[in-house]
């Protein structure tokens, strides 16, 4: 039956030398395949997914023994069977060809590929495995969706505005004027590399708070709010550099356009909420077959996610407003139990790409470019993290509160921050420097944000310890005592339910 | 981020206009693609997706609520959502171009993705989803083989095995014999013929088997067997036909690789299985983040899977041989329930694919060449099912059993059916009233059987409503109804546990 499944399709890589993301128009080349090797696109896929299951754990449990978040020891993992050291997971658009793939040499060797094919077999499998990544985040943020309270989230929805603004706009004004008054760079890639800084990468961030159990602390609340809108800031402030950047002015209408899209977005799905709610409860009633309560969940979790990506939002704030909406119910609470195993069969593809697809070459101090990347690195870097440190200063009232905790939280750039540097390189705008420093500050503020945030939470982890569910380390238990665990589960006001306290039974140990 | 994601590839179509599986050397046409598209490939994937759940719900239930088995529904919802009407999924190896796909034109209207990148979009978007199916196909197995219990299994071995061969022999011999004597078929293309009647379709047959809880009864285990080794068979016989058709002669060599390779696999992993499944335990229990039962699992099943790709059987074989080894335990039945949201998520892309993927435009009787094929047809339908239900007669002692139902099991020809239709025509071997008449055969044979057993069975079904699993179909219930009925299924040693038994709870009804 292999070869039912040899309808594959045709690939050239896209992209020219870059790590990161990319909009330069593409030059095709074309490499014949034909049947047999289109078979090879599945082994290709099962033997990545196969690399990053292996990697996912190993860096997790580690990381998790050390005491740090496991999603940390996924992106360091992700590094190191990625583009930067043993060429398992590589991706086309880092410029990699097949023979750069250490998967695509197993599959010539144990399958019989032949080397003419083995580039579109590399396309192939590589292309799927994106999208298996973007699916993966999409997961994670619509699984932190139903775990936030969205009345909780609105209750705080004024002070995450207010993080989110001075957060978009502190590491923006120092990082701006920093480069122009310091280093002498000229306005307009200054600019694009104050926008970098501008930046907050939600995965990671909700993934780190709900693995220590912190989602649903109003700390938790602030920083998910702040960096959902920090998130749309984001594009709008991309929107406004980039044009910048093309054409030296700011295309306001698209602007406009941007900002009124994703207001009417986030506040339309919060508003028809309660009715979303009621027919995906009534719909899941009616449903008798298998998969009758988690296939309208997943309707609505895509059908969301593609609203977001057609506006020009992002994929993953409709999966998260999809999954927000479903307010909790014994369905949601019941779907819960069900998108865990899926978010854990795809949220790992995610995290270990991004570790796969971060060449830390740039961070090589022999190279020359990268000596003065370097210095601008670490002032870009200080502003990352300084700049959003500040800001969670401004919180005000709400008494005792860890407001350190919050500007921590806001720190990991992430993805978003390589986006500019991917367009700003595209565009021409930045230097070869500016943008090593760029990407370099991305990934220092990506993998510090993890421990740190651990850290500035370890005060208060002990009682985060009780709530939360144990059921899903407790594989090694009997059933029973993972029902009753489940039971608990469904009445466990803390929706954090699911998530293991890894790192808080860790410091009990 | 949409952005990020926008590492795309580039494509073209790589089959000539056949509906199915195709070997032909492939010409490649070139389009361009922009980043700004590239990033469409997601959004396109997400509404394939919906159109999936979709149709495979509106398919399942209606098919469920008439008495189907539900698979029937989503391989007729997949007929009308793909190229035989809606075009909502449609493949590239059909010959469909992106102007044939309703989704590539709603994303060129929403999502303004440019006429020229749509093309590219469009392969990216059937890529990925052409690998989603086949991840469906391979959970559904690996599924399955967790729900059977090997020790069953070995016990109906020796009938299980005769049933195949005679399965083979009977279909093949008869379909040989009277295309050349009743049709005077040139030799080739009638053993072609032949060949193409002896596969049976265990992914269509497994899934109805769990659907109406028989998988585990003593002929549900016969026909599971028989048509693992029936599939292992058929590749052999696809061998010797393709090299009959390519070179005139049969390549001895190959044949008995094919023998070796495919029993050592098999033997192999049963032989290995109690280690297999000590260490999955062990590893499991050592594991405390997220995902320590699934992820190991998942690694085993997809190395297997790969396994079972590359030695030229089949990935879910591979798969169906992991979930057998995972022997019952704590572990096994926390890693059962795991696994069903998944196969749900999943397993729908597969059968509504196959339904979107059948042309029936071949059973058009108003196109000359169908006319000649209609008749050529009645005759291999006939050949088809008399061939497979006398086999069961072959079934010796055992006392009172469903022989009849044996037969039906092994009617559908499923996929594999169509492997040889494809691969006769690329080879020219085939006329094309022959390969529509194959085609025919295989579309009836794989939508005929699902009723057909569910009427066979139908005497019996009221016990098995007894025994099985209610969680799947009583999310209405409140989370204690639900905990203490997996806690029940737990210990469940009717294994089907996790499958509910729509067709019987319905004869209930």
């Amino acid at each position: 039956m292999a070869d039912v499944f040899a309808w594959s399709n045709f690939f050239t890589p896209l992209f020219p030398k870059l790590s990161w993301g990319q909009t330069a128009p593409i030059l095709a080349a074309t490499h014949e395949l034909d049947a047999d090797s289109a078979a090879l696109v599945l082994p290709g896929v099962l033997l990545s997914l196969v690399v990053v299951y292996l990697a996912s754990k190993f860096g997790g449990e580690l990381s998790n023994r050390l005491g740090f978040p496991p999603v940390l020891g996924e992106l360091v993992a992700g590094v190191i069977v990625g583009i930067s050291a043993l060429h398992l997971l590589v991706f086309p658009e880092s410029g990699a060809q097949s023979s750069d793939s250490a998967i695509i040499q197993l599959l010539q060797t144990t399958a019989g590929l032949n080397s003419q094919s083995a580039e579109a077999v590399f396309n192939a499998q590589s292309e799927v495995v994106s999208v298996l990544s973007e699916l993966g985040v999409i997961l994670l943020l619509f699984e932190i969706g139903l775990e936030s309270n969205i009345k909780s989230l609105m209750a705080v929805g004024y002070q995450a505005t207010i993080v989110a603004c001075v957060g978009v706009a502190v590491p923006f004004a120092a990082g701006t004027a920093g480069l122009m008054l310091l280093f002498g760079v000229p306005a307009i890639p200054a600019i694009f590399a104050g926008a970098a800084l501008t930046a907050t990468s939600i995965g990671i961030t909700s993934k780190v708070l709900s693995e220590i159990g912190r989602l649903n602390t109003k700390e938790g609340q602030i920083i998910l709010g702040a960096a959902v809108i920090d998130d749309v800031l984001g594009i709008i402030v991309l929107a406004v550099v980039a044009s910048l950047a093309k054409t030296g002015e700011v295309d306001v209408m698209n602007v406009i356009y941007l900002i009124i899209s994703s207001s009417v977005f986030l506040l339309g799905s919060i508003l028809l909420g309660s009715f979303f709610n009621k027919t995906f409860i009534r719909v899941a009633n009616l449903l008798k077959t298998r998969g009758g309560l988690l296939i309208p969940a997943l309707v609505f979790a895509f059908l969301m996610s593609y609203l977001g990506a057609v506006i020009h939002l992002e994929a993953i704030l409709g999966a998260f407003a999809a999954g927000l909406v479903l307010d909790e119910s014994d369905e949601t609470l019941e779907l819960q139990k069900q998108v865990i195993p899926i978010a854990d069969m795809l949220v790992p593809v995610f995290f270990v790409c991004v570790g796969a697809r971060t060449d830390i070459g740039v961070l090589n101090p022999t190279v020359p470019t990268n000596q003065e990347g370097l210095i601008i690195a670490i002032f870009l870097i200080a502003v990352a993290i300084v700049g959003k440190i500040v800001t969670g200063a401004t919180v005000f009232g709400q008494g005792k509160m860890n407001r350190l905790a919050i500007g921590v939280g806001m720190i990991p750039r992430g993805e978003v921050g390589l986006v500019f540097a991917g367009i700003g390189s595209a565009s021409g705008t930045l230097s070869k420097p500016l943008q090593a420093a760029i990407i370099m500050m991305v990934i220092i503020t990506t993998f510090l944000a993890p421990p740190l945030l651990r850290i500035v939470f370890r005060d208060e982890l002990e009682p985060a310890s009780e709530s939360g569910s144990p059921n899903l380390n407790s594989q090694n238990q009997s059933p029973f005592v993972q029902e009753s665990a489940m039971i608990k589960e469904c009445f466990n006001q803390d929706s954090s339910a699911g998530i293991p306290e890894q790192a808080s039974n860790l410091s009990k140990e």
